[in-house]
Formats: C-alpha cells, sequence, structure tokens
C-alpha cells in the first residue's frame, strides 16, 4: 500500500498539536477557582474520549472542601499546590457501578485483573482529555501521583465506598509560573517498527539522553543528575509497597 | 477564594475541545499507509504528556509486517481493520528500559503494583494524546482492547522481551464510515463534588442512561440492549483470565 496523501501540510501547528506540545506541569497558580462551566466543559470533552465497549469504569472527585484538600496536600508530599490550585480533583477507577448493575440483576460481580486494567486505562485515556481541554482554556494543569503515598488515608478523607479506585490527584489553575519543558527521550527511542530493538541499542538511546536531562536539570540550577541515575534510585527499592493491598481491599482483583 | 474570570468565551468550541468531540471509534479506513512525518508529529504531540518523574514508562510497536498484522486481527476478534487498517499501533507498559538501567548499575530492579500501575497510566495518557493528534490531522482512530484476547501469542509475534507488557493496540488510518457518536453517561453521573453519591442516586443515573443507550443501538440498526444488560454480561464472570499470569511472567509485579 502506499502512503495517504499527506493529511495536513501544517501538522505541527494545528492548535490542538500546538495545546499538546505547550504542556509543562504547573505547580504555582493565582489565586481563585475554576468556574463550573470550563469544568463542565472540560467534563464532555474527557468523557467524549474512547471507553471499551462504552463500560465507563471510572469516575472524578472535586475535591473542594479545604480541610480535605490539606489533608491530601499533606499526605501526597507536602505538596502544598493541592490545597492551594484553582481546582483539585481525584480520578478514579470506578467498578462500583457495574457491581451494583450485576447485584440488582441476581448476579455476582466477577472479574480478574481486565477489570482493573480496562478501569486504570479508560480512567487515563479520560483524564489526559480532561486535562487537555482545561489546559486549551488556558489553566495549567500538574496529576499527583503522591496520593498513593498513602491511599487508605484517601479513601478515608473522601469516605469512597467499595468498587472506587483513587489513582491520582489533578492540579489546575491559573499559572503563576512559567517553567521550561522538560526533554523527553527521542521519539526514536519510544517507537519501534515491528519488533522492541536490542539491549545495545536502547542503553545507547538512554546514554544520549542521559546528558540532555542534565543540562536541563543545571539549567534550572536544580541538583544535576542524569536520567539513569534518577531512574536508578526510584527503581532499585519496592515504593508504595500497600497499594495491591489496598486496591484488594476496595474491590478490585489483581489475579 | 472567587472564581476565576471566565477563561474563554468560546470554551465548547475551541479546536482542541471540538476535535475530542468529533471522537467516534472509526472500524473501516480507505486503502493506503499514514506518511512517516504524520507519526513522528504524533509522537513528539503524545510524548508531551505528562509522565511520573520523567519515567517515560511505555513504548509504542508499530505493526507493519502484514502477517504479523493478520496474525494479531485474528486474535483480537476476529477484527479484520487491524489489518486492513492505514497504521497499528500496540501500546506497552515499558519496565525494559528501567530494569536494564538498574542491572547496569550492579543494583536489581525491585517494584511493586506501582510501576505497573505508572506503566499503565502513563502508556495512556501517552496514548490518548497520541490518538487525538492523530485525529486532528484527520484520521480515524480505534483502541483495540482485542490483543487482551491472546497476549502469549502478541508477544510471540512481536517477540517481545521481558519488561515490555502490551496493554492495547490502536488502529488509525483515513476514515471509510462516518458513525454515529455513542452517548455517555451524564457528567453528573461520573464527576462528584467531595463524595461518592448513594446507591439510589446511581441507580437513578443508570435507569436514565439505560435508555438513552437502547435508543442508541436501535437508531444505528443494533440489536437493542440497555447499558445495564450489557454491563451485565460483561462483569457477571471473569474475562481474559490469564492476565495476571501472563504479565507476571514478563517480569511485572502486582503485588
Amino acid at each position: 500500500m502506499t502512503d495517504y496523501p499527506t493529511h495536513s501540510q501544517t501538522e505541527s501547528t494545528n492548535p490542538t498539536i500546538s495545546t499538546m506540545l505547550a504542556h509543562r506541569s504547573i505547580r504555582k497558580f493565582k489565586p481563585g477557582t475554576i468556574p463550573q462551566n470550563n469544568i463542565q466543559t472540560a467534563m464532555r470533552a474527557g468523557q467524549a474520549a474512547a471507553t471499551s465497549s462504552a463500560v465507563q469504569p471510572y469516575c472524578i472527585i472535586h475535591v473542594t472542601d479545604s480541610a480535605n484538600r490539606q489533608a491530601i496536600a499533606d499526605l501526597a508530599g507536602p505538596q502544598q499546590m493541592v490545597h492551594d490550585c484553582g481546582a483539585f480533583f481525584v480520578i478514579c477507577a470506578d467498578l462500583r457501578k457495574h457491581m451494583l448493575i450485576v447485584e440488582a440483576a441476581g448476579e455476582s460481580y466477577s472479574t480478574g485483573l481486565e477489570a482493573f486494567v480496562v478501569g486504570t486505562v479508560d480512567a487515563s485515556l479520560f483524564a489526559q482529555n480532561f486535562t487537555l481541554a482545561l489546559e486549551s482554556l488556558g489553566y495549567g494543569t500538574c496529576y499527583i501521583g503522591g496520593i498513593r503515598n498513602d491511599l487508605p488515608q484517601v479513601n478515608e478523607i473522601l469516605n469512597l465506598p467499595t468498587g472506587v479506585l483513587p489513582l491520582y490527584g489533578l492540579c489546575a489553575g491559573v499559572p503563576d509560573e512559567s517553567p521550561s519543558h522538560r526533554p523527553r527521550l527521542e521519539p526514536d527511542a519510544m517507537l519501534f517498527e515491528n519488533a522492541y530493538p536490542s539491549d545495545e541499542v536502547t542503553m545507547s538511546a538512554i546514554k544520549q539522553y542521559d546528558e540532555v536531562y542534565k543540562q536541563y536539570l543545571t539549567d534550572r540550577g536544580a541538583k544535576p543528575s542524569t536520567w539513569s541515575e534518577a531512574i536508578c534510585k526510584k527503581f532499585s527499592y519496592a515504593t508504595r509497597v500497600g497499594l495491591a493491598a489496598f486496591y484488594r481491599s476496595k474491590g478490585a482483583s489483581l489475579d
């Protein structure tokens, strides 16, 4: 087969792609809250993302209670912006809707790891649309994986029922900083044709990126480290070790 | 705090949000392949998505080999469009890069479920940007969860090494159909302020959506079913039961 005619002469400058390329995580926000109409718009855009067989296995909690925001800010780092940003959300895989339906029909809810994977994937397809929609409206955003430091406490703060699995938080608001873009691995180190490359090829791409990453940290005035050094620190011991037990306690199967 | 001034007077019509709202899964494509420059553009846009501490725990395999495409099309349904579409990708969580780095430093790679969650989430934030970028260039797309019908075979076809965990496929190409939009649950049934609603509220939202969903299927000439009926069929028995064992065999910890 031959190529389609090139689909856009301006492919790297269309507004959707420009919005994506403009992304940097924002950690400092101007005071104020996000108007409801903008949140509703981002919801509809988020929900338009694909979802496996329309199962829509996710939900999102908009945390407006100030004391609860502060408690989550503390356990997630502390990261004070969780409290101070314009809007803070917790994105959850939501198996509860399905559980209620199945039980109402007199059946018993039964899935394996598949439901956890679909919940995590579809929540994240939603979340990225939702986030990008907010960014297209001029807001800055930052995902907060730090809520996984203590999910039992998040669960208690939000009083989540069985089947609702908090995955990560999201801060949004009007940016009050303009950080530089953190460089990524080259596309050639992430996109492969037909087969995963040899370890030599992978390590060579990593070595090249190591220097780019170190320079980025140096330019920001942060403690210089190669990417390899950062990765090594992160993955040479298990972190957030209670995660599996917590999700299981909320009704997820990981088997 | 008071609201920020409304950030856009045209919030529901900006091009990024319009591209999201225009999404429908496309399953019939015109012959031809996607030019490399468009794939590269979508890669850079995809990689611009947030990634936890820059760990970039994903990769994407562009399957161009026709026999391999056909084998995956067969096991995923069959879904012939996996073979026939303009480009077919397999999105993977990629822990291998980290494993190689940690081992090269003389440490041993060790994580729990956290690495699997980060891999699945970050791969999906990437994938949704990548997909939306392709859609903004005029292509149609369809995620293919069906590869999880038989991941051991996908693994063999693509000859994936330890640490590379295939999650789902993605078809893309110039659309050769124009299906209607599948309705979603109302935003009120997905976005909650501070707390998850009572079961009565949830069931009431589901009942309302049941009729919308049935009408949609009827209008498409498909076998009518409420959403509840479809969900009940899907989640009253475990599906893809080998999934956890397969991911574990590829080096993922689910504990």
